[in-house]
């Protein structure tokens, strides 16, 4: 069962939710990149940030925050254009500068604002041009600006990436939203990104840490676009009760499993999203792990497949090269016996109990063609199942990649 | 105390060591693609091999003679063109024949040669030309052998890769050669490729295994290429005994760090030669780290590097984005305070303590300009020291794995 996409949908589609934009000159002077997503009833807040251990200024004092703030907060700022990475002393002394203009415009306390950058690593954050775009996104709040506020936070995004569902919690109708960017940097765990999700869900601050990093490890944990972990990783809730249905305290309470297979949908969305305009992606790669022993194992044999540069590069080139996909599950550590193993690109059988099968070239090459290329196999180790995403490996990832700061 | 270099030095190098080459047409028709090395004189022998799940025929069977022959054998015999990877039993059955082939043309019993292979895939033997190619190859074997080998196990490779230095090993003069193979496929552990070593050091079975593994650990296993590790890899030493040294039996025992020595120069410089000749590679990238708590932590963060598709594609697109070389760092799982790390590309410090220096991008872009990039990190943990190889990401090396079967 699965909830209602909303046309149109937003991280201000639930119920008591505001965004503000700004054109603060970050990086160029013709686009939005600063962002305040917005819950002026107190929310509560939970967050899962990059396991690099070179962590973002923006990082740090968001789990500062988050850590001092008692579950309960109001918002999250974000840019685009500049990391904030890097930049020592100064990098967190400006983003505590960030949040607590956001925190003076908006009326609440300092440690109830997270702070989320994406850009370059190494760049100190322009504060003059920052300060005065917290100052005009915090004046112009607005129920309909979840859209701008997703475009604001894309760099080498080509679509902007958002969602809000529907989910019915316990006999409520409970609104989860949620924007994301991330197209290069990606790699588990978690995905390189910035996501906020938004919702009107009444639950308690722990139960809904937990269930976010559930949700994160079945979706963003499971899509790769190039391998690297980025240093400003930062998924972000916001739940305020809105919807009101009896407060969530904990997983076995009613209405948590309900909230989280929301949750997962809105997260899965936003993962594939990514994935699909990964840096110079010409197609999307769904790998499926079937039959494996333990949800790990399965997981593990996924990632490394979608996260090979051969598989990544033949799948590019339209060549049903399937050796390199079990070459893939043989290095991820998962645990299997390739003896055993069937595999399937789309609907064709390349692989049976670990042997190859002769299959028509032809047919596959027709199937290579597609936009979105299916990958399954088949363990029969036990029954557990994973699906990881990612893309093709292109000649203009390498473009994209050789000239970024330029 | 480096050992001395021969001037076209090869795996036939070493006193009593021959190589056959033939041209068995397995996938083109006009190049040579089975090659036999051999010593008349039973030789101790060692093999490291893939930790792939997925191991490939030839890789199970040498393991297997490996443990039968007692640590004494004769030969390897390798081919290009066919991986014999994912052929279940039938691969097996092909490997072992062929293996039974090279010691009935040279008179050993079947357990004491080693089989390699490389190429594609999934694919069968053509059995009927590999045999045909051994027994050609057993029939022209040559002290002058070794280049010609070294040509017949190139798949993608753009240069043969061989050496051969001379080392004093506890006042005796001992020959070391080496050839590989290896430009894609290639990551730890270990780095993909196939690679024998040949020399005529007195060296017992146990201490030449001991040895070998210690050089790849330092050489092959710093390498790497688009982090793929293969199901074929194979690094394989065969010591006939001929310098007439005291047999060294044990770590502790004369000569023994010498001759560790001369493995790591003679595997080291295998190592570089394949990351130089990396598919698609414009250019070599060497990362030293330094000042780690471990070995293993230094190994690790320098690995990060050389692997991160990010950091490759920068230095192919000549844009000096340290930022990227930190993050690998990050998370490469090393142990290491991100605010004490300095940063140096060639003599140009990009970053003191754990932040950004204000650097001349001319220069920066000047020094981007050369077709070997160091790049040097200190991290003040400690006293240890790794360095790894690799080359950069480019467009050419997404052509040639996009039709790599075709």
């Amino acid at each position: 069962m699965s909830g209602n996409v909303l046309e149109n949908g937003s991280v201000t589609s639930p119920a008591g939710f505001l965004a503000g934009s700004a054109m603060a000159g970050i990086k160029s002077l013709d686009r939005y990149d600063l962002t305040i997503v917005y819950s002026p009833t107190p929310a509560s807040i939970a967050g899962v940030f990059t396991t690099n251990k070179v962590k973002a200024a923006p990082v740090l004092l968001s789990q500062a925050n988050l850590a001092a703030c008692g579950g309960k907060g109001h918002a999250i700022v974000l840019n685009s254009g500049c990391a904030n990475a890097c930049t020592g002393a100064q990098g967190m002394e400006d983003a505590a500068q960030t949040v607590q203009a956001v925190a003076n415009a908006l009326g609440f306390a300092d440690t109830e604002a997270l702070v989320a950058s994406t850009g370059v690593i190494g760049a100190y954050l322009p504060m003059e041009k920052i300060l005065a775009g917290v100052r005009e996104a915090a004046g112009c709040m607005d129920a309909g600006g979840g859209t701008r506020a997703a475009r604001a936070i894309m760099t080498t995004d080509t679509v902007a990436k958002e969602i809000a569902i529907s989910v019915d919690v316990g006999g409520y109708s409970v609104t989860i939203g949620a924007m994301a960017k991330g197209s290069g940097m990606i790699h588990p765990d978690m995905a390189t990104l910035l996501s906020v999700v938004s919702t009107d869900c009444a639950i308690a601050p722990a139960a809904l840490q937990e269930a976010l990093r559930e949700a994160c490890e079945a979706t963003f944990n499971m899509v790769t676009v190039d391998g690297d972990t980025s240093t400003n990783d930062c998924l972000v809730a916001l739940a305020n009760g809105m919807a009101g249905n009896p407060v969530i305290q904990q997983a076995t309470d009613l209405g948590y499993s309900a909230f989280v297979e929301g949750l997962i949908q809105v997260c899965s969305h936003m993962a594939q999203m990514i994935a699909k305009d990964g840096e110079g992606a010409s197609k999307f790669i769904e790998v499926t792990v079937e039959g494996a022993k333990t949800c790990k194992d399965a997981r593990l044999a996924a990632r490394a497949v979608t996260g090979s540069s051969l598989v990544k590069a033949a799948v590019y080139g339209k060549d049903a090269n399937w050796g390199r996909i079990l070459c893939a599950m043989g290095y991820s550590g998962a645990d299997f016996d390739p003896s055993m193993v069937d595999l399937y690109m789309g609907s064709i059988q390349m692989m049976d109990q670990g042997k190859a099968l002769l299959f028509d070239e032809e047919k596959a090459l027709a199937y290579l063609e597609n936009d979105e290329i299916r990958i399954l196999a088949k363990l029969h180790q036990g029954q557990e199942r994973a699906v990881a995403w990612g893309c093709d490996l292109t000649h203009e990832y390498v473009t994209i990649n050789g000239s970024y700061r330029t």
